[in-house]
Parts: structure tokens; sequence; C-alpha cells
């Protein structure tokens, strides 16, 4: 059983590899991984009622990231069915850290973790960081992990505006 | 000043970003970083006259990464002009680990690394990590970081073939 | 109404916009319709129990592109979801020609086709055209549009080997 | 000798193929030929001192794509060094259609052909399509081609707003 190795809230999205993510050493590139992750970030939060482009606040927020990283285990290669569990391991006051496992037939083949800052976009789309708003906050408690891989990043480390 | 610090045997490889690197919010999508990164390293190792590829050795050997990530502190735009300065940061038996960072102006936007394990490929395409050819570590010596940010790679932490 | 003239047996693709496929001018980048095209078109044969990457037969198959191209009337965005109608247009003695229409709430955004070359590969990778398998052009009739909008491809241009 | 052979005055843009264009059949995916089509007609209007984005201008414009395709004649593999020959076929009202051929060692290896509409875009991102400005339609001049492959569009069908 795949996913009763997984005490924590994680949200699990399955998919399929496609064609145009292998190349020519006939495995999945890694970029792949990447947006993987997270395209399952976008469905997550969905899920929760939220979208990680919102326009129609005010301001505007959007999410750039400020690190992100992966340990490949074990290739992916054409077709094979997969799965991304992701959950969010630290919450600090703007910015938020989440980690994804890439599994396929309950074997981890990658390990992920990424940060964003939550930032509002200024009309020349220049980006500054703003705390997180508070429904966000108390709406991803629901996929939060309980034992996380990573430490909470330091404050101050945070994207800086052009 | 962040170029003093470089006193190191970097390739530097410029590049302008294109359209389709960018992303709704404006700026260039973070798995742009990542692919600018692999190919400082393939053109890296092009200018010792190797290959990240070579199916002409026997064994065929590949290159599939075991680690990667990129801290981000500035975004990068339409059209910017930048820069991927490349190093070796570590080699060990198996692995080479890399570290680039994004530059433009002169400023740091990115700071990335990446260990890849050097592997032969069988045929049926499964992979298995060999030691370093003699030639290909004595040339990589070219591009030697004097001072690496990140620490080496625990042995024994390698791609499992599948 | 749009999808009343579809009478056509074609494969229906449901998917949804990822943040990876917008670009800065806010909409899914045009590169993107030809992945969902080809992607449509990998399932398409899965579910006929075929593969359009076969390694196993022998002599190698693949199917290289000879030719494609999209029209494209409406943009699509972040999270939309929308659906690829794809069919077989035409089968020729080596190569066959499929129709996709991209489709949101019942209108086209986008018409595409696409012409690929039934291929052997060779021990060096290099390709040839061949005859489709009987087993393939039986099986791609339930797929079959009765009506398509292209001609059918003049005989002898085929994709040259390097 | 590449250029003798184009008497017309198109834009040659070189590149090399990186790895990550590639895919699983070892050679380059074709939705690539695509991104390099439109990279060179980026850079085109580059050396006109024009850009296919200007938010600056009021009201900003953007250039929709309103059709394109390929015909692929050869495979382009990694680390071969290639050129996009572009230029102009034909300006309409408010589209332009471009023309690009992808040759290697003085041949063609594929032959594109895009559209794209000159658009205004509006405060809800919404997009129509204007009359292309005088000074762009003047500059263009410097790249039509004499002979080109392509009819020209019917006037009528641009891209609609959404």
């Amino acid at each position: 059983m795949t996913k009763s190795t997984r005490a924590d809230n994680r949200f699990v999205m399955p998919r399929r590899v496609e064609f145009v993510d292998t190349d020519m050493a006939g495995i999945v590139h890694f970029t792949a991984f990447f947006r993987y992750m997270e395209t399952a970030e976008h469905e997550m939060f969905r899920t929760l009622g939220l979208s990680l482009v919102d326009m129609q606040s005010d301001p505007p927020l959007g999410w750039p990231r400020v690190s992100c990283g992966f340990d490949f285990l074990r290739p992916l290669r054409y077709q094979d069915a997969f799965e991304v569990h992701i959950g969010v391991a630290h919450i600090s006051r703007s910015s938020i850290t989440y980690e994804a496992d890439i599994m396929r037939d309950g074997k981890t083949l990658a390990r992920g973790h990424s940060t964003s800052a939550c930032c509002a976009v200024g009309p020349g789309s220049e980006i500054r960081p703003v705390p997180i708003p508070d429904e966000i906050r108390a709406k991803l408690q629901h996929y939060l992990i309980s034992t996380p891989r990573t430490e909470p990043k330091q404050s101050g480390k945070t994207m800086e505006g052009r």
C-alpha cells in the first residue's frame, strides 16, 4: 500500500510521464521533477479554495520561489505512473516551505523541497515580501507535515526586489 | 562586491533570457535557472574536449543527476543579459558537484549547485555508477573552485539503478 | 454549435493548464498546445494497447514528426480546464496524420494537425521510414475521423535519415 | 557557403542544441524547433530596435500567435550547431507572417512559418487586434523575403478576444 507509510497529511497528485519529459538518456529530465512538484503545489492550494496566483486581491499576490532542490534516488521513465506527495513543512511570517516526494509503486524516486515567499506585486510588476494572509495560513494547516526533513529557513533570507 | 570574491577559475557562459522562459508572473520561471546551469555544465565540458554524453566509450557513459538546488535572490526578466559562472566544487570517486551563480551586471541573482554521478549505460539502458575516468578527472581540475560553498557529498549516497 | 459537428470517434483527453505553461503575456505559450496534442496522441495509442515508442519490436519503431501546425483562435489561461479532441485524419503507407482540437466549455480554442512517419530505429540510432504494421493500422481505425479538414500528404514526402 | 544560397534578406541566428532539447528518441523534440523560431523572431526585432513585448507603449502591445507550423526534413541532435534563417513573408493590416528555415551545414532541416497578430493588451489583460504601428511596419521591410513560400492569410482571420 502506497499511502500507508504516510502518516502525514500530504496531498497526493497522481500523474503519468509524458514523452516530452524524457531526454536522450532515456529517462525523465531532472527539470521535470521540479515542474511536477510545482504543479502539485498549485493543485494542493486549489483543494483549499486558494490560488497561488491571485490578481484579484489588493495588492495582487504572487509566490516567487526563494529556494528549492531535489535529491534523485531512482530514475523515472516514459509512461511511468507516479505520484507526488506534497505537504507543508514550515510556515514563517512571509514564506512557506514544502516537501515533496516523487513515488512509484510505493518507492520514493526523489525527495524535493521548495520555499516560496508571499509577495505583493506592484504596478510596475516589481515585487516585495508581505506577511502571509491569515486565511491562507489557517487553511494550509490541513497539509502540515508532522516530521519535516528540512530545517526552517532563517528569517531575513527572502527574495529581494529588483 | 560580489565579483571580487571570484578568484576561482570558473567557466562563464553569457546568455539572454528568451520569451519562452518567462511565466505569467512576468519573470523567468525558476526551472529555467536549472536549464541554464545544465547548459553551462555541458559547455564547460566541451571546452575541455569532453562530452557529458559519450555513447562511443565502452561502456557508454552518462551523468544522471543525484541532487541539485538553487537559492533565488533576485528575479530575471525578459531580454535580460546574464551570465552563468560555473565551476567544480568537489570530485569524489564517481560523482562531481558543481556550483553555479547566475549573475547580471555583476550582481548574483541565484546560487545553484548540482551533483551528477558517472554511470555506465547498459544495453537495456539500465544505469550503474562507475569510477570517473582519469582523463575526465584530470581535465576538470581546470575549473576547480578554491572555496566551494557546499560540503562534499557522503560516499554511498548515489543513484540506484532501477 | 461547435460540438455538434463532432460525430467523429475522437479520443478526448481532459487537462488543466499548469502555471509553467504560461508566459509573461499572461496566456498559455503556444508551444504548450503542441505538447498537449502530442500527449493526447500518446494516450490515444495507449487506449488501443499500442505504444508510440516500441523498443521491444524488431526493429525498434519510432514515430518522428514530419509536419505539424496549429491555428489559434482564442487564448487559454492559467488553471483553465480544457480538452484535447484528437482523431486520425489519414493513414498512408508509412505515415499517420492526426487532427486535434483544443476545446474549453464547448468552444474550439485551437485547431491542430500533425503527421508522423513510422520509422525503424537502427543500431546507431539512425532512422528510416517503414510500412505501418498491420496491427497498428487496424487498431487506429477506431479513431478515424469521418470528415478531416486536412488533405492527405503526398507520398514520397517523408523524413530523410541523417 | 551557407549564406550564399540565400538571396533573401533573412536574419540568421546561430545556436547549438542543448541536452534538454532532446527526447528519448535521441533527437531534438519537435517543440524545440518552434522555440528556436520564436527566439529568432525576437532577436530579429531586437536588431531593428523593436521589441515584441512593449508594455511601455499606450496601449501595451503584444503579438499572440495566430497560426504556425513546421515541416521536418532531417533530425537535429545533441550538440549540433545550427542556424535559424528567418524573414518576413507577409505584412497585413494587423498581422505578420514569418518564414524560418532551420539549417545545418548548408542543408535545410526544417521549414517553419508563423503568423502573429498585433494586439493591444487591456487592463484586465484581455487582448484585441490593432493595426501594426507604422514604425514597426517600416522597419520590418529590412527582412522582407522576396519569394515567400506561404500564401498571405485572409483578412478577417484573426485571433478573437476571450
